[in-house]
This record gives C-alpha cells, sequence and structure tokens, in this order.
C-alpha cells in the first residue's frame, strides 16, 4: 500500500520534521519504494517536487530536508505500486488547473471501477486508477461549476462524488487547491491538531524529536493528516470509512461539529491494509 | 529581460553543462535574478523545478546540477520580472495538461495586447503576461484539436498564433510537450546542434568546459536553444524575427530546408533587447 501526508496550517510552516519520517517508510521502515512526491503550496503558486527514487535515498528528498520550504498546504506520498508502471508519469501527487487555481491530489488506495469521464478536458498522462479518479473528479467539477464554488457546496459537491468513487474501491484520499485541503477516508488515515500548548513529539520512524513549543507563536495551529500516525506521543483521530474532512486554516472547517475518533491500537489493528 | 534555455535531444542527456553557465546569469553573470526555473521530460512525465530565488545561489538549482536528471526535452528561464511580482505563481516554466500531455512554456519578451481567450478552459495562475499568452494557445490549441493533430498541422497552427501573440508586443518563447520543442524568435534566440564529430566546449559565463567527444556515443544529436549563446568557441545560430523551429530528436523538423544565420558579432549587436 503507498502512504500520504497531508498538512494544512493557518500560518506558514515547514514539514521537515514530520517528513524525516515520512520519507522513511520509502525504503527504510516500510516497503513503499515505488516513488514518491510532494507539493508544497506557497501562496496561489505550487512546487511540485516527484521522485521514482524511494523516498528514504532520494537526492529530492534530501533537499526538501535541506531547504525547509514553508507552506500552509501541503500533500505528500510514498508509492508501492499496484496498477501502472514505476516511472514519473505514475508518480504522486498529480496536479491540474482548474478555475485559475493549482489543484493537487494523492491516493491512496486500489479502483477497479471508475466511472466514465463526463468530458475530456482533463486526461490522465500516466497509467494509474488514481490519476484517472482524480482527472473524472476534475472534470465533474470544471462541468458543474464555471467558478470555485462556496466551501459548503465544493464539501457537498466531493462529499458526493468521493462517494461514487469509493464504491469502485479503496479511495484514501488528499485533495488541495492551496486554500482548503480534503481529506477522505475509505479504510485509513490519520489526523492530529498542533495547536497551544505545544509540546514535545517523538518520531515513529527514528529515534527524533522535536519541542513545538520553541519552533511556533501561541495562534499558531497545523493539522496534519497521514496513513499511519507519525509520532509515538501525541493523540491520534483515525478517520472512518467514507468520512471528508475539509481543513482550513488549521482546522476542520466540514462536518461542522464533527467528533473526531481517537486512535486506540485496537482501531488500527482493524483497519483494513489499502493497496494503490 | 528574461533569458531562455532549451535542450532537444535524440538520446535523454543532462544539461548539467549547458546549465551551469545559464544559472549564472541568475544573479551574478547578468540581472536576471527574479526567480527561476526548469523543466525536465522524462518519457511522458515532467518534473518541474521553481524557484523565486536567484538561480546563481538557490538550493533547488544545486540540487540540478547534483542530480543529473537525463531527459530529451528541457525548458529552463531566468526571470527579470516586468509584469507581475516576484513569487512562484509568477515563475516559468508554465505547465499545464492537454490531450493527455504535458506543455510546458516559458516566455522572454513582454506582451502589451493579448487577444481574448476563446474558452476558459486554461486560465492563470498569476499574473504575467508569459502565462496568459500560455493559456491562450492552449485554449486555442484545445479549441481546434481534440487530441494532439499530426505535426506539419501543429507546427502550422503555432506559427499562425504566435504571428497573433507577438503582433501584441515581444514574444521569444519556448514550448514543449515532451516529445517537440518549438522554439519562436521576435528579437532574440540562438541554437546550435552538437554532433558527431563532438568536440571541446567552453562556457561563455564561467571557465568551464567539456569534451563532447568523451561524454557521448557517434549517433547521439543535441539541439541547444539559448537566448544568448552559452558557449564562447562553438557556430550558434541566430533565430530571425518570425521563426518558429519545430525540434525533434535533436533536429530542425519544421520548417523543411530551414537555412540558419550564423551568429556573428554584429547581429548580436543589432538585436533589439526583450523584457519580461
Amino acid at each position: 500500500m503507498c502512504q500520504l501526508l497531508g498538512m494544512n496550517c493557518n500560518t506558514p510552516t515547514d514539514i521537515v520534521f514530520s517528513f524525516e519520517g515520512f520519507r522513511r517508510r520509502g525504503g527504510l521502515t516500510d516497503e513503499h519504494s515505488d516513488g514518491w512526491g510532494i507539493a508544497f503550496f506557497e501562496g496561489e503558486g505550487c512546487r511540485l517536487f516527484l521522485d521514482y527514487l524511494p523516498s528514504s535515498s532520494s537526492p529530492v528528498a534530501d533537499l526538501v530536508r535541506a531547504y525547509p520550504i514553508k507552506s500552509k498546504n501541503v500533500i505528500a506520498h510514498i508509492r508501492k505500486a499496484t496498477q501502472g508502471e514505476i516511472n514519473l508519469t505514475n508518480t504522486h501527487p498529480f496536479g491540474r488547473e482548474l478555475w485559475g487555481q493549482n489543484w493537487i491530489f494523492a491516493h491512496n488506495g486500489n479502483l477497479t471501477h471508475i466511472p466514465a469521464p463526463v468530458s475530456s478536458r482533463f486526461m490522465p498522462i500516466g497509467s494509474t486508477d488514481s490519476e484517472q479518479a482524480f482527472c473524472w473528479l476534475m472534470n465533474e467539477l470544471a462541468q458543474r461549476f464555471a467558478s470555485c464554488p462556496p466551501a459548503e457546496v465544493l464539501y457537498a459537491t466531493l462529499q458526493e462524488l468521493s462517494a461514487q468513487l469509493a464504491a469502485g474501491g479503496t479511495f484514501n484520499y488528499l485533495l488541495s487547491n492551496g486554500k482548503t485541503l480534503f481529506a477522505h477516508c475509505s479504510t485509513k488515515l490519520h489526523f492530529l491538531i498542533r495547536q497551544a500548548p505545544f509540546t514535545r513529539a517523538h518520531l515513529c520512524d527514528t529515534d527524533m524529536a522535536v519541542d513545538f513549543s520553541l519552533e511556533t507563536s501561541p495562534n499558531d495551529r497545523v493539522a496534519m493528516i497521514a496513513t499511519e500516525p507519525l509520532t509515538d506521543n501525541e493523540q491520534w483521530y483515525a478517520l472512518q470509512n467514507g468520512d471528508l474532512l475539509m481543513f482550513v486554516e488549521g482546522q476542520i472547517a466540514y462536518p461542522i461539529a464533527y467528533k473526531p475518533t481517537p486512535r486506540t491500537n485496537d482501531n488500527a489493528a482493524s483497519n483494513t491494509p489499502a493497496v494503490c
């Protein structure tokens, strides 16, 4: 299975600490070594770094560590290929322009059926089910709205479209236009929100810790989303099958009054692994 | 003015040597220090590295030097801003997907008039005339063809569309879909084709040389395109106002029987500087 990592914040933040744990799962602490990618939004702009080398040994991943890019929205992905060969066209995240905005998408799962697209405006370049699903989503959005709709409309539409795609297989995904970040869960996705009072966090994948109280200001708020929790001393929450969370400025904007499910060892074990 | 660098080859080649000279023009040997970018096609896939730091001092440019990516089509750009502030959305090259292909574009020049777009399918994310012109081109192509037309039709169409845009100002550009590379000249663009017998080349911007006879095989063919020649001991050719060259596999596919104009010190001096 692949793994996803997302970040949505109210102030530009670097993801170096979390990425350091995450990248190790690409060939070192786990088997996701069929390429990786990371997208950083900076304002409306976006930088997308891709590599088909394992993230644990990729020179591009070394750059991401050495050059801390501050961003309010980040999506990263490490790949264990099931559909589509290992090359750059099949490496997530995928990006497209819609309504004069960058849209970035990464998927963890396997879709055996994707509905026919409503248009050929957005077409896959590679051969993954994931990019095909992303193009299907973009075509649907473009068909329905001439410009970006209000948040609640966009949320409701994505909820409907995600359910259609999830009917065809496993569909955990992250999607962002640089302002909001959507996280959809079929089988496995976790999140936490770091805010004051900030504490020390310790990575699961290597003996590395950071005291966020020394790195942050009191109003900072950072939502982290990951397939598997990245730290072993913070409370992570498990998204449930069918959940679609819309993060804005480091907090959950939709669903309103969402009740998160604390992750326990029990629910960690009961989740069905996804492939992608 | 900005500067452009392009490469089109018949075998995947790294651009490290040429880029080493080119990047120095971004703040060291010249004034193009308002960001830079480089796109590498690898098969149908594309990696686009962008930075708003000067290319001479950018950590991303250091990565490009340290991690030689082999590519058959490369487009790079260093920026001296005239329209649009210095940020990531205004950093060339720009990319879009059309017909299931990556299309990459970079511009040197200044357009004071751009015709109204035929659709809103492709919209600029930033505020440059360059991205607006690129979106105009993409909208026109998408409107006219449901899939990528034959090479001669694509060439003729781009010739017509480029002339329309060039009527609104200075329009030197590079455009590629990973198979072909188009180079259009309003005021200043040079090229050369390296092929057997390969010789030693020496950069203009730093005392660095490479003996290509040691780095190549006899069938290799590499077209280099640059605003200003990159080497001081090779014969470069100057494109003329209105020229559109289509490079495929390291040679000029269109116009058929193109007669290149050797660059002399005279025509170097007579070219009107362009801004972007």
